[in-house]
């Protein structure tokens, strides 16, 4: 009961220190013992703000050297894989970031050395399935309240502020596919209750022409063919005024689950000269600040209690296969087929 | 089937103009044949695109030489008592633009002549009544969906852009509690099934300090008991930036109905830099637009199958001496008895 | 100013009562000579409720016989483009009800005909054109409000009540992608500013199996590649439980207009035991009775004014054009070229 | 930094189970050290899944002999003051929910003693100040984002599922103005910037007639004058069948901000059946819960950090004053006037 699991973080960028506060600050089973970062900023972060003691510069000696049980992996996506496999290789249960990798080679690597070591905990951090409206709207769809879920609706929409600073990234992050609409995949696959089988991207550079210099884009659709006969349309933007307007339909026989329309910032409404409005959220960790502490209590209660995570590696896999899946169809503009 | 009702109009301002144009334009059993105006410019408009053939200058002119049937009175509210006894006397039916006066006495006076010609058919412009909405929520209430209703939450609310043009009319309306709230006590009365009998009001020339100085306000509440203990808050607004936004709420034992809110000006939700936003309604003429019809075809429809109309001179009585208890109460700073 | 045209129609069932019923009791510039049906109950209801005084069982009888300057043809589709042949032919201005037809040959031979005959006027009935909302919507667009559209959302949905009684129409109708979507087709184009260029259909009949055998679906999606490299998703179902659901959504760079969520059926909220809610349409009719009126007093306008209608037969036909794609897309599972 | 708070708490009800468990596992700078109830169910929660070491079934028992710094006092309404002013002169920072007493000599009492230590931390816990939402109004309103707000329209609203059970608590809590209002009056000062001056309150026991035998009510509004010449409409009810629908609107000279309509539970939207709908939230804990924690760790850091509370004992006295006018003005059905 009062067990504390003893953590490590690799990785202390803006989504690296969100995870390291809740474990630092939030959360009564965790101690946040060692943090690794080549950036000398993040290490004193980690030491000033978080009170971490052990620090470290190179990723193989945290794993070696400090006294762990489990580690989050907040790095860059093209690091996860390999420390990933690193970790398990050294006994400890490990917390992903999402995506597990750009390439399904990769995940199956991890998938190979996971299955040797299979009492380590292991998940990537699907996080929308942890926030509340979404647990929601899947307890609502499992009561049978929709009838059959035939048809998801899913974007990832980020407020056009960070396009810019988004461009230098694509290249690490597998371009906006693998970034954004990989959670999109992730729900339509946890709603339909199968995997995606056809696809057909399109979009473009319709904003920031930058996007397009690299082969990627600020706007992206695709339409998705399920291996069970059912349906999805997969929406990205880089480049909405509004704010961070991220939104999920599941359409059924018996009715219809809305989930985040509008992206309203809280419950205050404002009547002026600009009509009835709602002002919206700005970020993602905004919208997802809760679910991301949800998410990371679960994990750790999975080491404590030997509960399977709900995000596995074989879920992250898929969503890696379809995610490469969308950026050929977009780069090469004809239907692909998944598998 | 094919009768058409030979109709006179008196006031072709902002108001009468839009009945006006009902009455030409989209009925098919009304012969708009004549009109009387003081104005020349409205008496051109009367003309020119209502081609009306008999036009007046002179009330009592009209009511002698017109061959009529039915009259619209829409001029000032101080001409509507002894425009429509007038009427009535000549024989004619008699649409009243609400208020019917802003003394109980001028209210007596029109039901006594009415009262020696009850082939007559009369009525006092209480549009809301005859809005879809509201139509929809009484049918509601009377097919007991929200239970037993024993509270209103009404207000008139008009954009901040007419605020500076109405002081001028302050003198002639009776003021924001004749002028706005009669409204929303006709409201009362009709979903409470009651009326009102102690009331408590204030308010303020919060915005535009020309009304304080006649006595009058630009935002006003007051609070109501009703004979049958049920009660209600009823608010007027000269200074919404938003735009008109007028709204009723019913509470009920099982359930509550609001009608109105946001005010939006259509279908349109715009997400920009302003937030999830709906522009809304600029005025009562366009909220209740379709309303304006339905109720004039009400009437004319009355008239011609012998059916008593919704709104009755006992009721825009009752409703007078409300707003009079209104107004006496904010000037006194008391509560006040309404009968 | 005071012309009436004098207007003949063909077809009264459902739709053709609702055209039937605003030609004759809503318009001042028309009169309603002729009306021609199969049907001995809607003939019936030409001559009692409409009081029309020319009647025909036979379509070409009508268009010889009777004083006509215009018809509207509201027969099934199947008949569009013959009848409307016939009537450009023996110098009739023609409202046709969409879709003109469906094949792209009967498009043209119509538009062949029509071509000869520049001073008729013609105009194929995508009403959704004429609603206010959309109107707004257009309006705000071509202000620079959002700045370049790049993305259209758009969906045509009925109560799920219907379905079973449309299954016998799939073989005259042309089945969901001409019966529902030709006007996501039409909107798509006139807020795109582009054709259609490749599509990728896919949906079943996941509700109401009849449609399945009829090669049809009850639900289907596409998404769509326009010429000047904007996109589009379309979708249609016959399966809503909570109304008739239609809605589009327009991305620009700089904000997002959405069209018809939620489709409330008036503006009166609920909250109950069932939560805070809000009843919503039942049907299309329900939805663009307005429209429908507004439609076909443009066209009449367009009659007296010489004006060219907003809706040509040349869009007509690449509505026609796309609709065909998106059914053989479906059928075909694969990517469809429109040209 | 690192400094605990050696905290008690005394009352482990409903209210105070939510208190205890935020301050046993949500706040780093808390260690709650004792736990005093009458109730051995409730002594057996501390120790058992609070693990609290010291428990007590006597208060002046705890007061004296536990190792303590601050004490939360989350009892019955009547036992408040006796127990604030206990821990005052044992040297203890007092945490007391709201209200702080339903008479003004006991708020008197409590100032009295509190001056005596000016040193030692005191508030009263009107969570509502503490929202998100009601942060954000608030500095909005700062920010002159409505100009002059000059009308507060305020309500608490339960469910009506907890009615019934409240019958039996209204003697101790004072009744519903004291119990529900008592929130809205705090924020109706705090928004408008004034103290109330006169009140009109009326009501009644509309639905669970057993509130009317104790004298008091399931539903109630009261109109409110405040000294600076605003105004506010000020509501409570037992009986809403939607949910906790508690809900603030704030009216200025250039806007109004709404907080908390639709109450919805979360971001999830239902189309079925019943509509368009939002299933609402089910109790003022639910709706506050994050409030709570906000609040808990205010106090906390006023301690660590010595800063004043935002919530006085004075607000407290004046909002007690309030309510007791409310409950007079209800009672005597006549306008009363606060001071």
């Amino acid at each position: 009961m009062n067990r504390k699991i003893k953590v490590g973080i690799v990785g202390l960028g803006r989504m690296g220190k969100e995870y390291a506060d809740n474990l630092a600050f939030k959360m009564r089973a965790v101690d946040l013992v060692a943090a690794c970062s080549i950036s000398e900023e993040e290490l004193a972060y980690a030491r000033d703000t978080l009170q971490v003691k052990q620090l470290y510069k190179d990723y193989d000696q945290m794993i070696e050297q400090a006294d762990l049980e489990a580690v989050f992996i907040i790095s860059s996506t093209d690091m996860h894989a390999s420390q990933m496999i690193k970790a398990l290789e050294a006994g400890l249960h490990v917390f992903c970031e999402k995506p597990l990798a750009i390439t399904v080679e990769s995940c199956v690597k991890v998938k190979e050395v996971a299955s040797r070591h299979p009492h380590l905990k292991t998940t990537i951090g699907f996080v929308r399935r942890f926030d509340e409206s979404y647990q929601y709207a899947k307890a609502k769809i499992e009561s049978g309240a929709i009838g059959i879920p035939f048809m998801v609706k899913a974007q990832t929409v980020d407020k056009d502020t960070v396009a810019e600073f988004q461009i230098k990234y694509v290249n690490k992050s597998g371009g906006i596919f693998h970034d954004y609409n990989v959670h999109d995949i992730d729900l339509t696959r946890w709603f339909l209750g199968s995997e995606i089988k056809t696809v057909h991207a399109m979009g473009g550079a319709f904003k920031h022409k930058g996007f397009a210099a690299l082969g990627d884009a600020d706007n992206v659709m695709t339409s998705c063919q399920l291996e069970n006969g059912t349906m999805a349309v997969i929406i990205a933007s880089r480049t909405a005024m509004v704010g961070h307007d991220t939104y999920t339909e599941i359409v059924g026989t018996l009715g219809t689950l809305r989930i985040g329309r509008p992206p309203g910032k809280n419950r205050v409404e404002i009547y002026d000269q600009h009509g009835a409005r709602t002002e919206c959220l700005d970020t993602f960790m905004e919208r997802f600040e809760d679910a991301f502490l949800t998410m990371t209590e679960d994990f750790i209660d999975c080491i404590i209690y030997d509960r399977q995570p709900l995000c596995t590696i074989d879920g992250a896999m898929e969503a890696t296969r379809a995610a490469i899946a969308f950026t050929t169809s977009f780069k090469e503009k004809r239907l692909v087929s998944v598998s």
